[in-house]
């Protein structure tokens, strides 16, 4: 039996981000045919770039260019993960994040439509749920998924599509570009240089990319599977959230010594997440990887600053 | 007392538009200040257009020209109107769907945020609710309305901007250049040329102009009032639907004579409306002018096809 013929097919937006290059590694590992979609300027990090299974197509912002990359890459499940994050917008921003956020998804649906391919996982985001409520944005950002998804309904119900959405919570691993709050707490434990931080009762829910990947894949199975057919939303969560200033004593003891923080030396940012949002997991998966687990493959070993979060 | 210097003001986007224009004369009838917001392309339809009174701001795109606007007619309140209508759209359509519905808003009130211009009428339609449903878009234009009250909700929350949203249901008067259906039965009781329907059973909420346009007025006031803390959401309905059937019976009995109308000639549109939808209205309004008197105005007199709807 010819495995290529038979193959799944993933095209996979946002696979020069964190989770997407991930995601496309695991989809190699697991057999699938991968297709990307990269912006012009943007590049597959080192650690996947040089595999040659790996399609790449262009986003050129024409919707009749998308609809000509699907008819030729036919993919069995579109893996939307593309956007642009800013935990606080500008002004300038505006149009930048409605066109990465929701303009660039509405055109990979309709796209979708016309050559009918039906599978799709989308991205959303845990802040989408300030204070634990059904809606309530913790930024414009935020605000942006929910408007997404929205659209998104559109398309399931009128029966052109099949959709899971996972609304993740925080995530961390190896090759994490993003200058988040683990850099930033590895960065002190590697120079001991002393951080300025929040009085630190704020709320985070760590998930190990890894497991986040299992997510998305899983979510690719049951839409293969046909169990799925209004829009489904899952949280991707550990479960256990924790307060920051919890996670610090975790990862001292993974250290065995103490961090130079300063708490309290910065104010909480407005709508800092202080409740923590619980909602339901995709069935059949749920975080294998504890935080110990994962704050010791960040803190305890060998990897540098730059290759790890 | 110099009425100039106390007159309330006025920033209304779609014054080229059916209900757009009608609140534009009704707000100089009742003494605001006015300015529009209209696309380079666009223009004030010619029962308005002779006001010398109204300002008139071309749109460009970028959101730093409509922080200039706003920082140069200072509104008292943002009427927002402008919307690209489709009942049916094809690939082509999708830039300017997210454009016009969606970013335009965006970029106002990221634009009300910056000149700390916080009062704030939208428009939404009875079409997110598709079976009578909390949210269940008709097509894709519904869902960017929806869309787009999820990011004006972030800026609500945040506390940059007090809101009403209007959802209308089908509006109809004098000087309306939509061929919609009430056009279309006034071409028919004109010509007797025979029509083609569908079956007739779907819903149809009218409300006449005049009373759609109190609405907008009533809801500035609530707003100047200091009554609205979250965003409120009402319908803009008669409170009295009909099936389409009953409507040209309304008609029927106006002109003293039967339509050529043959029903069920076509076949309904996918997602026709079965089941009308029901919701709150704005404290203080409802609808004045009922079905039998506002077909009277458009079918019993002497206006033509090109006046009326």
């Amino acid at each position: 039996m010819n495995n290529t013929n038979h193959a799944k097919v993933a095209l996979v937006t946002g696979a020069s981000g964190f989770i997407g290059s991930h995601l496309v590694q695991q989809l190699i590992a697991e057999g699938w045919r991968v297709n990307v979609l990269l912006r012009e300027n943007s590049a597959l990090p080192d650690f996947i770039k040089e595999y040659s299974e790996i399609v790449q197509h262009i986003y050129t912002g024409a919707t009749e260019d998308l609809i000509r990359i699907i008819a030729e890459s036919k993919p069995t499940v579109v893996y939307h993960l593309a956007s642009l994050f800013l935990s606080e917008h500008q002004s300038k921003d505006i149009n930048e994040l409605v066109n990465s956020n929701i303009l660039l998804g509405c055109q990979i649906l309709e796209a979708m439509k016309v050559n009918k391919v039906r599978l799709f996982v989308n991205t959303g985001t845990s802040w989408q749920h300030y204070d634990n409520k059904d809606y309530s944005p913790v930024n414009l950002y935020a605000s942006t998924k929910q408007a997404f998804e929205d659209i998104l309904q559109f398309y399931v119900e009128s029966g052109f599509i099949n959709a899971i959405t996972l609304q993740l919570c925080d995530t961390y691993g190896l090759h994490d570009p993003r200058r988040k709050l683990i850099r930033l707490l590895k960065e002190v434990a590697t120079t001991m240089q002393p951080l300025g931080m929040s009085a630190g009762e704020q709320w985070i829910d760590l998930v190990h990319v890894d497991d986040v990947v299992q997510a998305y894949i899983k979510s690719a199975e049951r839409l293969i599977g046909d169990f799925v057919s209004q829009q489904e939303v899952y949280a991707v969560s550990s479960g256990k959230p924790v307060q920051i200033r919890e996670l610090v004593k975790v990862i001292e003891n993974e250290i065995h010594h103490a961090l130079p923080i300063n708490w309290g030396e910065r104010p909480y940012r407005d709508r800092e997440v202080m409740k923590p949002w619980k909602s339901n997991l995709l069935p059949g998966w749920q975080a294998q990887i504890s935080l110990e687990e994962g704050m010791y493959t960040i803190f305890s070993k060998k990897n540098n600053v730059d290759e790890i979060s």
